[in-house]
């Protein structure tokens, strides 16, 4: 299993054996057959030094996945970091450099990019969400609002732009929404039976729309409580009427705009579903001497 | 192999099974060991029916691979489709209805929505380029800056958008870079490789950077060649040199600003990355009756 | 993905489709090259009717499990079941019969029953840990020490017999250990630094071995505490500290002997591996008409 | 391919590929999406000694799988083998130590226990029946009722507690059972249609369950017979009725108790169901240093 | 699993369940990112239907792999054998019907073909070496020198063809050759170690080069005996030394010239490579209405 | 991912990785639960030395992959190539020895040589036609008439031998036929969904019957054309009628003594599909000393 060292020291970091089957996935969809151009064009046995750099200002993310894709290709390869995830890197800044078969760079060039641009892409909104709460006590939290396929590393991208991760997908975390409440018949219904079914180390959050709902999820007894699509102004009352007792959650038309009015509001987490749904891949180039 | 009967008619479907291992990985990440919360509160024997509706205007893109996730839960579910791939569809409509165990309609439904509003965000912005270039008789084409593991879905978003692709990948088109030219020592070699190794269905393109690069690709024999980086009046420029011996596309530095500028030089092809790195995914909600 | 109805109405059911790689594997590790008597003796064409017949009293678990394995090889088999998993089944009982080829039904035969003896010898020792603490108002729970490759199956099994599960793997909950305290330098920093790097939904669980650890915990904010290796009298000791203030969890050395003792001494949950490391297979035949 | 020089000199070595991906899915089944504890606790960089010690007397089995399970975690772990595969451990004793991070070890742990602790169980049941027949040449061979997924590795550890192995499974031996007789007629149409079918390699065994199907597979030129739950006297008789014609096997209630009575009647194999799927997993700790 | 019931009624049966993962890799290597040329040109909701027909005379071989190459891109496809696996075909002979959807029809073509010819190819040879001894009692066997990948597939044309079958592979039978034996220091050191170590329903053969071998094979209890290398005078003096005490093999030079001899000579088996490594795929067209 | 040195310089090379998962199953299909004899036998620690010698004349092609079956089973295996891809090789030359554990290169022996001796074998057969129609400009193509599973081997094979390819599959290059064309309504329509269906890279090739297709098929702008089935006659007429404005490729029973006639005639292609499906495997033989 490949180490990841490269995280800061603060953040849970990739295990990269988690994505090796998408980076299969990327190369193959790529190489396919055999890249047509470079296996006539390049002797087999030239060697080549690749430069990735930064064309624009970003928080970098993914140096150990576009390693491993260079690494997968030629194992003989060599790669010098000079950068790591969660450095905030200036346009111009060379990121690393690979030292390999020429032909093997060039097949792997465009994978290798794939995967940096767009995790460093998310790293970067993450971080401005998170800068713009800095201060208030509130996390920025991710959804799963995530790209199929792309969870692993959409998550790891959020925690190294400085957000947090809500839980990981369905199976390790209890979230009563209204179509649960509708089928037990009562927020104390759904609470009780998922309290009975779940393991003990599993809290049970409960999405609320309103303040009746609210003191139902209290009365329940929610571990933490969702509150749904809430102005900040709501969101206040509703911290000013839980006073402590439990962890509060605002979701829903949480911009880069309004986020900061959310967390001076007192809420202990925001989910921000764009910084996976919408983030855009960064720009970085790669040049083979 | 499922049929994809959805895709407008001028468009190469998509093969569902082309991307079934993705849809599955996806699935996984998300269900994981078990909905912790559907599995508790909602009975195993409970139908429920569920709409897929537009939060915002669109180019429809995935309704097949949206089906598909339902079917894969709940291989009883029946799907009704009110619009298809390629719809112009507004805010407020519904696109598809399914019937099912709400059980796993639930458990369906993050996954279903990832993979339509990521395709549909893709399809809505292919359609803006395609629009922007009308009646110029330029093709605007993709390029490979995909999402791994995405290649397939995402060119197809590009189709039914209206856009066209380029090659899939290295091994489908033969594209002679700055890498490979040096590698050769000229222009002329590279193509000659080129011409000798691969088959004889496959075209040659070429990569130039100013007028004497190009001579060379024409004397060369390139069946297209791109014009890299170049702007719109270095582009009427080369068009007119080349006087329709052989297609041009240009590539660089294209967007929704300029790109109207580049067809009217006069150029076939124009590539344009940001379709598939910058489209942010479109709001798309399901509800349960 | 297959439905499974059979678990008792306030059970988590088990997704086949997550053990159906398992089941192939089974299959393929019987069948191999191909059943060398079987088709050799049996016409293809030939029907049977089998039926699978309890040989001693259990507590029946894996129903689904053996019709799949049936429906695989066959799948124009027609499965009847006389009796569901959670049902007391004794010697003699008929538990299910299966029309269809009669080569495929004997060369399903042996896989079918070992996984459906395996289970059902789980749920019947989890049946009678329950049963010891009948009333108490403790739990008794699973642990991690299962079968590899057997986790979901293993589980399953626990809960149909009436106990409980713990945590999943390491994924899905917190249980801060000694070697973690150690690592931390302080019980303290163990749950602040988990407390940083998990979701909001996860609870930490602190083991403890002595009332010195326990205070320790109680004042890191540990959500659950384990009571590591102590015997009934410790427990009560610890039970009467914490007094209520967080659910504790007794672990070690529990037997069918002394686990009401635990029970008695108020503890909330007891966790007892030899459920899934020391089961026997309980007895059942297959019967061809 | 990995070697395996840990078993006795006379036993038929696993290898270690064959279980690669029951390996593979235990790491997963139990670390998943990752290890909430020891990612947040232990330092990426830290390195540990974790020391495997038997809690009980036993028959060692497995220390290779579990090397492996260290070795996909840490590719840098160093591993020192006190013990092999075959040697009689006792309480206390060390059996192996490993050398590496410490996260790594610790995400390890419980999977190579679960290996180690179950592989060894089964040996060390397997040396007390092979103990039993000592001195009489009868030969106890296991079944196919093994664990599903579980096959090589239980039928190794039969082997390395003394005992031998029947057929791998249903491919590579032909054992005609009443179903097989039933559907051909007679013994004699079953035996022939076997031969003709099977390649020249292949022994045909004949189930029986008295004295006239036993002179009825006599006849039909059975290579073995199987004696189907008869009593240690009727086997006897049956010994004695055969007089070396061909090789004969006792089936069916054969426990620790009786089987000396069946090895003294004369038989040449007696195989016993209740070493793989009654053995207990014995008790192995591992401490970090 | 899929029924085969197009073999001979004496012929084990291919399981198609075996073959499928080659299948579904010479579908992925044939069409791959999909058939640019039928995607274009032909309507997703066209059918039509294809007629495949010899155009020599062969033994048929491999209706149901084709068949289940059609339904595999078209689950609604009719197919309707006209001739079974094992039919002698003639040039014109239309061989099964296959109505569905053209475009799957043409995607299907050239996959099922190149299965049905090589297949057909391989029985059609191996019919010509069985006739060759027809009346002679020899069986005309296979070797280990298959198409890899293909051992199921080649294994089953021979059996179809009314050849007969060695061993699978090196795990369902022993055959000690010149290299075990050098190992183990003579032929009874070798054949002991091997009934030590194999189930007892494995029988042994040696390979012998001479007389002289041949007596040590037989003294060591050898139950076959491998003629390697000898021709046809050498073999009739080695049947008449045997006199009928183990069956005998002749190996090695045999061809359609010579294998009368060989068989005349009174040997049990003659095994014949050439029947996999070297038959041409026979002619066969597809063509739709 | 594995180099490739051996090809001859002017051929593209095979990626080993590309044919991985055939190698595992053919070691699969042989090796299954374990080489009986070997395993038996051979003291696992015995080291021995391999030589691969050819035993006829031939164009060597796959010591990558043989080295490779090598290499799996034995990781400290050491392979001395003597000739390489390409090379001319004579009755009795030494091809290759490999250094390892002589328990692995006996279990590797069957299986490298199944893969060498039948790519030699194509390359042998190509070689022969390829040197046919040496000096006339022709290119002797194959076909998609190839072993499923083997195409990558194959069409190496086929290059190694000095012929060319011609598309890998139906994803890469466009043939239109004619059922293409008849669902088309004229060659016209179909070249022109073609042209809109595909990206600009790939040619457009039309299969054509007689002069009036050809015509037709000028007319509409194929980039190539195939003359189906035409003598080499009619090829010459086509030639002349053509003049050189497209490529053209002669198809249909060609052979070994015709296709220097095809050449003669002018034609750019000649495409052979029994260099494929007729090529027998060569002989060679492995020792140890």
């Amino acid at each position: 299993m490949k180490k990841n060292f490269t995280a800061p020291a603060t953040v849970k970091p990739l295990e990269i054996t988690d994505v090796a089957t998408l980076i299969d996935r990327a190369l193959e969809e790529d190489i396919g057959s055999g890249d047509a151009t470079t296996l006539a064009c390049i002797d087999m046995q030239t060697q080549g030094r690749a430069r990735l750099v930064a064309r624009e200002n970003m928080v970098l993310c993914g140096v150990e996945v576009a390693r491993e894709v260079f690494e997968l290709l030629d194992e003989t390869a060599e790669t010098e970091l000079l950068h790591y995830d969660g450095d905030r890197v200036s346009n111009g800044d060379v990121i690393m450099t690979v030292e390999g078969y020429s032909s093997q760079l060039l097949q792997a060039e465009r994978t290798a990019l794939n995967f940096l641009q767009r995790m460093s892409g998310i790293a970067t909104l993450a971080a401005r969400f998170a800068w713009a709460v800095n201060g208030t006590g509130a996390r920025v939290v991710d959804t799963r609002k995530t790209t199929p396929g792309w969870r692993q590393l959409e998550k790891y991208a959020v925690r190294v732009g400085g957000a947090f991760n809500h839980r990981f997908g369905l199976f390790d975390g209890v979230l009563i929404k209204e179509n649960h409440i509708a089928a037990c018949g009562s927020i104390q219904e759904a609470v009780d039976r998922c309290r009975h079914a779940s393991h003990h180390l599993m809290k049970i959050e409960v999405e609320v729309r309103n303040m009746k709902e609210l003191d139902e999820a209290l009365e329940a007894g929610a571990d933490v409580i969702m509150l749904d699509n809430m102005n900040p102004q709501q969101v206040k009352l509703a911290v000013e009427r839980v006073a402590g007792r439990v962890p509060l959650e605002a979701s829903g038309n949480v911009s880069l705009d309004n986020i900061r009015e959310y967390a001076d509001a007192g809420v202990n987490f925001i989910s921000v579903g764009s910084m996976t749904y919408a983030a855009r891949a960064v720009d970085i180039s790669m040049y083979i001497d």
